[in-house]
């Protein structure tokens, strides 16, 4: 751990601390969740949207949520300010607690909180906005509750090292020829100025930067289409981007596996990008680099 | 823990020591794998097989072996030794390894073992076995790799625990209509005198115990057809039965959810049944009660 304190529980405490159990059903059956928030000038961005998610996820899981928001925002706030993090990521896992190993699971049981800080340096973040990014196009082979902000993370992560392997920064998913997601991150395409991406189903995870986005093309008046689409219409598109906590909106160049393709960095792509920025020093009056 | 002993690493250490971290990716991303091997009279059963399986679900992963047969069958002997363990099951769990948190994984990460041994009472087992199980039928929302034996296993649990809801010990899943597998067994139909079960492909795990089922049909000359099966084959099935480590071969008597039927405990199932009782003998000389 790089940052010298953690969160257990309702407490910020030293990190090598953490006495996770190896009956924990984190650790047996991946049965948790998740969430990470991005950390500009030291505020949290978008913690709210962020909160709502966990508490959303919690109850499509039936996990014990054991503290309110206010809770939860202090126990960041001290995160944060402990490990003098000024930009970076803070990570929050909630799994359904402890038990002696069994598939079936009580209701009410005694949830296990972590998490812990790490600093980034927005300058790796500015580079792939500004030069786009390479992807690789990969079956999706997770779930059918990609909704659920889970610790089940193996499709995405198989996903993440075939694309490295291929020097691509993210995987493109699709399911049967339908484009969903990356693997840590939301699609979106441009074609003759109209925006589209998946529909918030239970096939992707719906994205606080993917809403936010949605939201300021909608003040723009960009026309948006929250509409599954092909990986035909992939590769005949004018414009592609990918949105994450940690990437915000940064631009696709190239895509790489059956099929490929190249990208210009289009106007849709870096309006709602530049607008992006904006509202997180809006809301976070960020330092900008 | 009910025992005192447990695996760690290549070591049997007092049960409450296993320094589990936070940052283990089995713990963030469910990025491991495990076998259940069950004990009778001290003996483990289809051990080999196990540790085949075993090797299998690692390769698949790329994780890292860093031990061979001979020494997991030590450590295992050493377990139910130590535990003083008659009749029971062993739990051997292995994650990638502990890493800062990423999706990409490097190869070559040193793994993290983990397990442990739990008695079990055979009568429980024999009382399933003579009276048959409820099951319930629903959605296979799992993910295309489940001939994996990973720790992502929450849309087992999720199965596992609305089958409880209606009083069924067993989920019976099936995808757009198609039987894979139980959320923790696999599941077998006889029509006609013939057996019949989802072929081991990506969708459904190979269980050992489904394996050697498989060859005694054969040996016994039971006409079987490894093909996938309808839910409407499952309701006009003559026989449904389950097979799994810790429940050998149990009836099915009744089924709900959308569809329901009741079913009789048939004569292939008795059959295939005995014959399994009569293989843990001879390689374990079980003690029956």
């Amino acid at each position: 751990m790089e940052n010298s304190y953690v969160l257990y529980h309702d407490q910020i405490i030293k990190s090598g601390s953490i006495p996770v159990d190896p009956e924990d059903r984190g650790y047996l059956f991946g049965d948790g969740i998740y969430e990470v928030v991005f950390v500009y000038n030291k505020k949290p961005f978008a913690f709210q949207e962020h909160f709502d998610r966990f508490v959303q996820s919690s109850k499509k899981l039936e996990l014990s949520m054991p503290y309110d928001i206010a809770t939860f925002k202090n126990l960041m706030d001290e995160l944060i300010h402990k490990n003098n993090m000024v930009n970076g990521m803070v990570y929050i896992q909630m799994t359904r607690g402890v038990a002696p190993r069994n598939h079936l699971y009580e209701r009410n049981m005694q949830s296990v909180v972590t998490g812990f800080a790490k600093s980034v340096a927005l300058d790796s973040i500015l580079e792939s906005q500004s030069k786009g990014i390479q992807t690789y196009l990969t079956e999706d082979i997770r779930w059918l509750r990609c909704d659920i902000k889970s610790l089940n993370l193996l499709g995405n992560v198989m996903a993440k090292r075939k694309a490295a392997d291929y020097d691509c920064q993210e995987a493109i998913q699709h399911r049967d020829g339908t484009v969903t997601e990356g693997s840590s991150s939301n699609v979106f395409i441009v074609k003759n100025g109209t925006l589209k991406t998946h529909p918030a189903t239970n096939l992707i995870l719906n994205g606080i930067t993917r809403q936010i986005v949605l939201k300021i093309a909608d003040r723009l008046q960009i026309p948006v289409e929250e509409k599954s689409f092909s990986v035909e219409e992939l590769l005949n598109a004018d414009e592609v981007f990918i949105t994450s906590t940690t990437m915000e909106v940064a631009p696709v160049v190239r895509l790489l596996g059956t099929q490929e393709q190249n990208y210009q960095i289009g106007p849709v792509t870096l309006k709602l990008q530049e607008n992006f920025k904006l509202q997180i020093e809006k809301n976070t009056t960020a330092l900008r680099s």
